[in-house]
């Protein structure tokens, strides 16, 4: 019987079999005496990597960034002072539904035994305070002993995987090499729940009905069908069905937007002009994982209230208001797929909407100017990382870049996610050109991780814009406030700064360095990314000097309407 | 009747009113969409100075830095994002007993009300789990609404000045500028509390008669003493009792080290070779205000078990292991003093005990040489900040810089910690010369702080300690592990990158540019040293070049003994 057989392993080791079994091979995080037990462990096996970021809170992003392209993310910080520097990234994860393993490594048991009032401790013999908080921004989470080590690292990185959240693992350090006893053959159980069998039947045949008798049925795809996986069943079913199709912001990148049926993006008031009357004109409004927040519907501006809503989501299933609770679109799309009438509708829909064309009034690079400019440049296949503010809503809109995949926290809204994230991203697809789009304000947060990219050899195009402050926040109160400035920097010495140019005590492969310029016009950034695109393999940074009102067309509407 | 006379203001004035009460008059932050209407009323107030901090854990590590010079900090932060960004340097703060007050701009009311899956939330419409995770680290906290307004502000921020912690106050922005009744004359109460009568005077006999048989006494002065600001007191009692006096590590600063009875710092084994046979010759141990922590006792190596003690805390007082629940040092202490014996005891101790001097066989600049021949330049009456780390392990020992604040998180230890710190304590005293001693690995996680230095015109002496990589860790374990080594900077170049040459977007008074220089021999920095003397009132940065694996004497101690 094979499933007697055992093999004794140490607990640290077993942890990060798991995480390899999950396709995991970079881990991120910052040493610390109680971490570092299993970091020997990470550092001795060759299939790993470990991230070796500039701090927590850029650990916790690079883990999100690289789960958002591997399906999967971890990290390891210490007890206290790490596992709180990294909770704005382990929430912001939870938000936006990214599964990550966040691995703490905790002080030995005696200390914990004895409450002693060691460092990283609130010097008040608590050992459980910073546990029971990580739990409120986790889906599961555990305290490892000898004894339930095998089954609860089990249960919480497969709860991570299946409910697409970060879980906590509390390691204390000198438990990483007590060994237990692991099956052989058992390996992690990552099947999603199942949908009830009767109300799976029910709400099928309901939204067939539906299906058959609308005139304009329309489908938006949205964050959950990149969160499930579920491109390639959501494409099949815009295929099979012919149905006009529209993206929410969260979904961008989840759709081929090279299907006849493909019209764009929605948001509300936000869309382009022209896409909110045509998708609003629907009798029934078909959404796939929809995520209903206000950076994700135009502020809440939808005219849909009326319209007949089917919504599919990871483990419910909502027809004109009534819940279908357990029915899951992985399983209910694949059918609606096989189940649509063999005549296919047709619609007519007049010719695609595009963004606006090149103002060519000015020779400032300006919003309007670099999202329609950049698309000449962006190679198919590319990892496309914006930021929350002027960047990241000029990518709601921005022309579509051929297959490639789009990184914005859009209900989080960190602002300083991008940099660690682009990293992460960077480390999850070392084959693929990851862009990097960033303001000035949001860079200085999280700025340290370009030594990262260095250290790791990783060649991102990280564009800096900057617009000499908090853009975002000039257009929702007090444009001219000071609290709206802060210090320039010289962001084009960024690479040398942080060390480009540097022995770079035992990295092994570290990243060579290409373009790093400031650029104000025009002509000089499409000189700039003609050497960028002829130096392949490179990190190259460009500073883009904008205008410091200038700020997409996206942004002025949303701050007009909403604040 | 006074107390019946209203004044009426705004919600967020009479916030920013009660913290100038406390003789706040710069407060740290991160400006966002949800606090931008108190940063209006902040910016608009002649008296307050908005710290623009580049990002929140720094903004969190200013309060604190800020707090130990001025008695408390205060920082504003956003709702999710930056709250939980905040957290690690928050804890810190509550475990060392340091008083801030942490407002949290939130949603407006409406969103809360009705769940709204909003940006910062976790999109699950709760509006409480960041503020639950917030009161898990505070001993205060609040949500204001128009009606608890007035009684909770002050509850929540007496309750900080009292009881030496931090505080939360979540204040939704639409309702920053509702205006609420307010009593003209009503200061916050801060009165701490008053020890238990009968106690107080058992406790009171009980201790001098203890003093009366004592053969050799001996007082430790530690952490309590300086938050509880009783350093007058303290400085009496030693002087009338004549009992040789130590000081632990976090009580360093708390004591006038020129007192003919003060003998200098205990710390176990990791105390001056001869101090700790000193001390622990003693038959009665008067502990003021002591931290039990692993940092504070040279892991736990006192050997001080079998000695009679006496320890005073700030709301109760041990004697000899009996609890006097309630009785406060700030009142226990002065009755001490006033009823010790009129003759003094005489101590023949012999010479005090000094750090071993420089070792002249290397141009090196080894730690050994740095903090005996630092001590020439420090000008009296400075801050000294040091890190977790070689600098703040070397700072136990060092020579005593005179009439100097010693600022340095040794129990909660977070790495980073000390440049934000420095920035706080440079903003609380702009009179005092701040000298910041910090590694090259805890630089890199809050570095971008050194461009608000710059941008709010203060001038401290950094000292960039560059060994090449985590000593400390490398001394614990891993010394040739890939995970304790990172990407060089160029740090000398510091001041240039962040700014420092660079038009200052409107910053009123940016900081003169001194010195920023690479120095690899004891000659160039004697000579480093020369020209920041001789150039006072600019922000000089000396990167200093050390052997890898040099550190200071206590560090190897304690590594060799506790790992």
């Amino acid at each position: 019987m094979p499933s007697t057989l055992l093999n004794s392993v140490s607990i640290g080791q077993h942890i990060l079999n798991r995480l390899k079994e999950l396709g995991i091979d970079t881990i991120f995080g910052v040493p610390s005496d109680f971490n570092m037990p299993l970091l020997d462990i990470l550092e001795d096996d060759e299939s790993l990597t470990w991230g070796n970021n500039a701090n927590e809170l850029n650990a916790s992003y690079a883990a999100d960034g690289y789960a958002r392209v591997r399906g999967v993310g971890a990290l390891i910080t210490a007890f206290g002072v790490g596992e709180l520097s990294a909770m704005n990234g382990i929430a912001g994860s939870y938000a936006e539904r990214i599964p990550i393993i966040h691995i703490v490594g905790t002080p030995r048991t005696s200390y914990r035994n004895t409450n002693a009032i060691i460092h990283h401790t609130l010097g008040n013999g608590d050992y459980n305070v910073f546990y029971k908080m990580a739990s409120m921004i986790s889906c599961a989470s555990t305290n490892i002993t000898v004894s339930n080590a095998v089954s609860e690292i089990d249960r919480v990185i497969s709860t991570a995987v299946i409910s697409k959240r970060p879980v906590y693992i509390g390691i204390p350090c000198d438990l990483v090499h007590a060994l237990v006893q692991v099956p052989i053959q058992s390996p992690l159980c990552l099947v999603p729940a199942k949908s009830p069998t009767k109300p799976l039947s029910v709400a099928y045949n309901l939204i067939i009905r539906e299906i058959r008798s609308a005139k304009h049925p329309v489908i938006l795809a949205d964050a959950g069908v990149i969160r499930l996986h579920l491109e390639s069943e959501t494409n099949a079913f815009i295929e099979r069905s012919g149905f006009p199709t529209y993206v929410a912001p969260m979904g961008r990148g989840g759709v081929n937007a090279g299907l006849v049926n493909y019209r764009g993006v929605y948001c509300g008031i936000l869309s382009l002009d022209g896409i909110q009357q045509e998708l609003e004109h629907t009798d029934l409004l078909i959404e796939l994982g929809p995520v209903k927040s206000d950076g994700n519907t135009g502020n809440f501006t939808s005219a849909l209230d009326g319209v007949k809503t089917i919504s599919l989501y990871s483990s419910s299933t909502v027809i004109d208001y009534a819940d279908y609770t357990g029915v899951c679109m992985h399983e209910l799309l694949p059918m609606l797929t096989e189940g649509l009438p063999t005549v296919k509708k047709t619609f007519d829909l007049g010719p695609l909407i595009k963004p606006a064309a090149i103002n060519h009034d000015s020779e400032d690079i300006t919003c309007n100017y670099l999202w329609n400019k950049v698309e000449d440049y962006i190679k198919p296949n590319s990892i496309v990382v914006t930021e929350t503010g002027s960047s990241g809503f000029a990518a709601f809109n921005a022309p579509h870049f051929k297959e490639a995949t789009y990184i914005n926290q859009i209900l989080w809204a960190s602002i300083g996610y991008s940099v660690p994230a682009a990293l992460g991203a960077s480390m999850a697809a070392r084959n693929r050109q990851v862009y990097l789009f960033v303001g000035d304000g949001s860079f200085q947060l999280t700025a340290q991780e370009i030594s990262v990219f260095i250290r790791q050899g990783l060649t991102p195009v990280i564009f800096l814009l900057n617009n000499d402050g908090y853009v975002t926040e000039k257009l929702i109160n007090g444009p001219h406030r000071d609290y709206n400035n802060f210090q320039m920097w010289e962001y084009s010495r960024a690479l040398t700064f942080f060390g480009g140019s540097l022995a770079t005590n035992k990295a092994k492969n570290p990243a060579e360095i290409g373009l790093q310029v400031q650029v104000k016009t025009r002509k000089a950034f499409e000189s700039a990314m003609e050497t960028v695109n002829q130096e392949p393999g490179k990190i190259h940074f460009l500073e883009l000097v904008m205008p410091q009102f200038d700020a997409p067309r996206e942004l002025f509407i949303l701050t007009k309407s909403a604040y």
